[in-house]
């Protein structure tokens, strides 16, 4: 919550001269004006947030012309490596890429290894591709938000695939499906336990499930697994647009399987956009951010003021334990905030 | 949102007569009492919203003692059939069973099909069992809490089993996985289009998958779905709760399978009692509502004025085509609202 300053005066967005000439660089192609601008939307005083909300303003006609996709799957199944080798063959085939991360754990103190440029440092040297860790904040609500207009920036840049990272912990999968078109669950065979630590809900959000590490020994037990998974989800109840989710193999470490897994990206965008659902789901997913947006703002009231934020916390006490009937709670608390 | 009415009036809880004596007599089994505190609860009127307030809080304290079981499946599953085997089954154990539904469609003018009683007739007729259809409101958040609610006064009335039946569609199947305890998904076995009409992420909250309609020629094919699914399960993540869900046939028409499901469901209540993980899970869902209120109570503000709620609609519009970030539209929004 205190990464999002409610500014209650009737904003007016001017277009300043530095959001203006910041927007004219990036989308110049200068590297170091768009790292300037996306400090400026991941900073947290609130003077940067009216000049942030200026340029994300400005740079909206200019946005929203890259395929972007969710990549996610638990600690330790290769992600970086992964990316590493995808994001390579995207800029061998002359497009720009941006890898971001959503990471609701990273704070001020301690930084995120999710986008960590080090984990990725051949793409790190690679001019067609930018970085970014994932932005801190009070709450995944506050990170998430943030990526969006991270994403929005990086797009009028001229990035034509951006790519979101985030482990599968916590709620950010949710978040990240709804900020991107294509969303990619990378996992391992193992004996069995090959979605160990993934939240239950991830697997039918997934468009692909990728293999990863199907080499060496583990070649045929990837095999079996992708068997497996190809008939787990033929159980599953269609997709309201059309799209029967892949299962594939790949070897990030060999570079084998990523042309096959970008050709299923693709061939997803394509479907979609004749089918008209890409542009829906675009829709939808703006209209889920401003609800969320407004929630937020709204509620953040509670959190402004520490005696407002006290009586929060103790009516969630009360209604956690079974004392007080939630509906009724919230009219006591709400009805002391209009008073 | 019409169906809720905030009262910004600083709210004081008056234990009035009418509303103690509904309690004691429902407390006491008078069945009619019950029936008039249900219409409270679920009467669009101001002045019946003070005095069922009032009535759920002093219930609460004779609530939460029931097993709540939510039963989902696409219409044709024989949802009907079942809740009236299931229902009768759990009376002859000698214990009183309430059955409740929620519909989002179902309005003032177009009732609702779930919970209706001429489809059950016999546990209509049964002395142990109560059915009540679904309240209507404006909104599933509406429809919602009052089911909540009427949960509430059942269990106060005494009654050891609620079952909460809905569709397959829309968000209802999210609303009552947070206010049950066990979750069952009815199915039918077909030609690999099982789950045809069942929203995505459905199957995976399930803690029971029934294949009904186990009977004659379709026998041989609900073992085979049988098995399939229960491979299909295993290779989803492990729930937190550490409960496996299971995949039973049963045949409501035959009467097979019946007192197995009420047995998962039992056992299911032992385990996650022993471990911790029931009480844990109330507190969660208690703290959901909470959340759920707040966010509609104070969007409601929203509502009430139809200069703001017709800003509402524009901005929303702006934001679903793009012309403006959702953050920012939120925060433009407040900003009018608070001046």
């Amino acid at each position: 919550m205190d990464a999002i300053n409610p500014n209650f005066k009737a904003y007016q967005a001017p277009a300043l001269p530095s959001a203006q000439s910041l927007l004219t660089a990036l989308r110049a192609g200068d590297r170091a004006a768009l790292s300037r601008a996306l400090t400026l939307v991941e900073s947290k005083s609130n003077k940067h947030r009216e000049l942030a909300e200026s340029l994300v303003h400005l740079a909206l006609p200019y946005s929203g012309n890259a395929l972007r996709i969710g990549i996610t799957g638990v600690p330790g199944v290769g992600k970086s490596t992964f990316i590493e080798a995808f994001g390579a063959y995207i800029t061998s085939l002359g497009k720009k890429v941006a890898v971001l991360a959503i990471d609701p754990s990273s704070t001020k103190n301690k930084g995120s290894i999710l986008g960590d440029k080090t984990r990725m440092p051949q793409l790190a040297q690679n001019e067609k591709a930018f970085i970014r860790p994932s932005p801190s904040a009070g709450s995944l609500g506050g990170v998430a938000h943030k990526t969006r207009e991270v994403i929005l920036l990086c797009e009028a840049a001229g990035y034509e695939v951006v790519l979101v990272e985030t482990v599968g912990v916590g709620q950010s999968e949710t978040a990240v499906k709804h900020m991107v078109d294509f969303f990619v669950l990378l996992m391992l065979a193992g004996a069995g336990d090959e979605l160990q630590g993934i939240k239950r809900g991830i697997m039918e959000m997934a468009d692909l499930l990728l293999i990863n590490k199907a080499d060496g020994n583990n070649a045929s037990n990837a095999r079996r697994a992708m068997g497996e998974y190809k008939r787990a989800l033929h159980l599953f109840p269609p997709n309201k647009n059309e799209w029967i989710p892949q299962v594939k193999l790949c070897s990030a470490l060999n570079q084998n399987g990523i042309a096959e897994a970008w050709e299923t990206a693709t061939t997803f965008e394509n479907q979609q956009k004749l089918k008209g659902h890409f542009a829906q789901n675009r829709e939808q997913q703006n209209v889920y951010w401003f609800e969320e947006a407004l929630s937020i703002v709204l509620l953040s009231a509670f959190y402004e003021d520490e005696k407002r934020h006290e009586a929060y916390r103790q009516m969630k006490e009360k209604v956690k334990e079974g004392n007080i009937e939630p509906l009724f709670a919230a009219y006591q608390l709400v009805s002391n905030l209009f008073n």
